[in-house]
């Protein structure tokens, strides 16, 4: 990948030009020497003069990535960490760079949040408000946790779960040691599910994992297992965990279809609970959002390639 | 305090009359040489039988202590670690020792799970099942957690929230300092509260907790903090609570009065998360009460006093 973000030509550009997907943006960003900051939420047209790096926004429906015109844009920061389908529609002569760091903390919160609530049937005593039901529940003491996936989000869960007591399983595409033992391999998986009671999904969705939670999967957890997905919606079927209720419960921020309509079967599947996809959604994301613009913004003021590009310019 | 704990009299005991509160017990201990296990419920009359240890239900309410023959009971094992209003009723001559090791860590992992439920409001997504709400809230991450009550529960509490990217501000009644840094007095109280977002209660009930969070302690909260109470209901002011509703949130699992009736404004105070007394009570229990009669049973069969003796026999 050569040189071509902004009018750098042979050294150090003089003024970038940002924008930013809403007016919050410019005043937290209002320190910075060197760049120059518009207001650009994607949905409005694209503007006239040349946008060094472009932020994407978050939560907003934003225009498809497709109509962008690559003569007017170097770097496209997206605010999000996963970037399914994005290589298929952005145009040729961009870049485009996931948010790293951002959301995986407060992601892996949710996912031992949402554990812990299904665990302790917090969800169940919010529904039931009113209403004096002591009865015993499961816990993570002394059971065993696997963690599907070993990246950002999974080694932040890992930390987490840490100090509550259970047996982690750690669980990446292939077999390796670390400083805290083995992480197995995906082609252990039919042997280790089995043994655990917990699995916290936090896979990116590939052809792989997409569906990888099938009937055949839940068959092989035991009765009462707990899935958690923080991942993506797409690597668990749906419709095969309204086939297991009853004896498997879902924990689930992500889901599919995505938003999930308000009819659909999966919200009244008994041990079900869904929050409706905020695992970066939380107070932790704007200063590391903002720590990542600045971060790239330094880097193409020295003249450097941005950094955690995820889809190069072709 | 001396020996006297059933016929030991000069030597080893030759076998120890144990009383339980249902048959799951007999089961659960049958192993056990050197011990008469019969099942009594505390609700029945005492056994005519000199019983060694008597194992006092859990859940089930059972009568009053003071209705207890001392003449023929030497120790109760109670299955809780509170024990308020214990000295006051038990009579002369009985023991009392109470479950240490039983329910600490059950009770930090719910106290967790509350304020993680409240502060990701998992409690909302529970009671809006059907629809997809996303909205930023707020996250342990980089915010200020109170540890108030650095005993078995307390510390408990802390291992858990280790990873969370917090900073815990540890309070207990006397200023010392441990591998870990600090462990502020409770003097300090006044000068901490207005710099931390979150306080977790795990405080024994005493003349100098009971209504410790009154209105100035919760007027002394910085807006949007957090109270999770797992001590014991009488240490929050839950009118007060009712007074700063919209301001500050409450995640309980002790509430005053208990249980909290179904009409109880507390209920439907907004912020409000309710778990009905339920600390101790998951598949972490049983193993350890167990471990911790058939340490007792060791010990009197061993000639020694029982462990854990919080009211001595008189």
């Amino acid at each position: 990948m050569g040189l071509r973000h902004s009018r750098i030509i042979g050294g150090m550009a003089s003024t970038l030009h940002v924008t930013v997907p809403d007016a919050g943006w410019v005043d937290r960003l209002a320190d910075l020497d060197d760049i120059d900051l518009t207001v650009w939420d994607f949905a409005s047209p694209q503007p006239e003069r040349y946008v060094d790096i472009a932020v994407r926004p978050y939560t907003v429906a934003a225009a498809g990535l497709e109509v962008l015109d690559p003569a007017r844009i170097g770097l496209v920061q997206s605010q999000a960490l996963g970037f399914d389908g994005v290589e298929e529609t952005l145009p040729a002569g961009i870049s485009y760079a996931n948010a790293v760091g951002v959301h995986e903390e407060s992601t892996a919160e949710l996912a031992v949040a949402l554990l812990l609530a299904s665990q302790r049937e917090i969800d169940r005593y919010a529904r039931e408000a009113g209403q004096w039901n002591r009865r015993f529940t499961a816990s993570l003491i002394d059971r065993r946790i696997m963690l599907l996936g070993h990246g950002g989000i999974g080694i932040e869960v890992e930390k987490r779960l840490d100090g509550f007591g259970a047996v982690l399983v750690r669980v990446a595409g292939h077999r390796r040691e670390d400083e805290r033992g083995t992480v197995h391999g995906s082609d252990e998986l039919s042997d280790l599910l089995p043994t655990v009671d917990v699995v916290v999904l936090a896979v990116p969705l590939t052809e792989a994992t997409t569906g990888l939670v099938d009937d055949d999967f839940l068959a092989a957890l035991p009765d009462g297992a707990i899935v958690v997905n923080v991942s993506r919606g797409k690597v668990v079927d749906t419709d095969a965990v309204v086939r297991q209720s009853g004896r498997i419960r879902l924990a689930a921020d992500v889901t599919d279809p995505e938003p999930l309509p308000p009819e659909h079967a999966l919200w009244s599947t008994p041990g079900v609970l869904i929050s409706p996809h905020v695992g970066g959604m939380s107070s932790a994301m704007q200063p590391r959002i903002d720590a990542v613009v600045r971060r790239q913004v330094a880097r193409l003021l020295e003249g450097k390639e941005p950094s955690d590009v995820v889809v190069p310019r072709r």
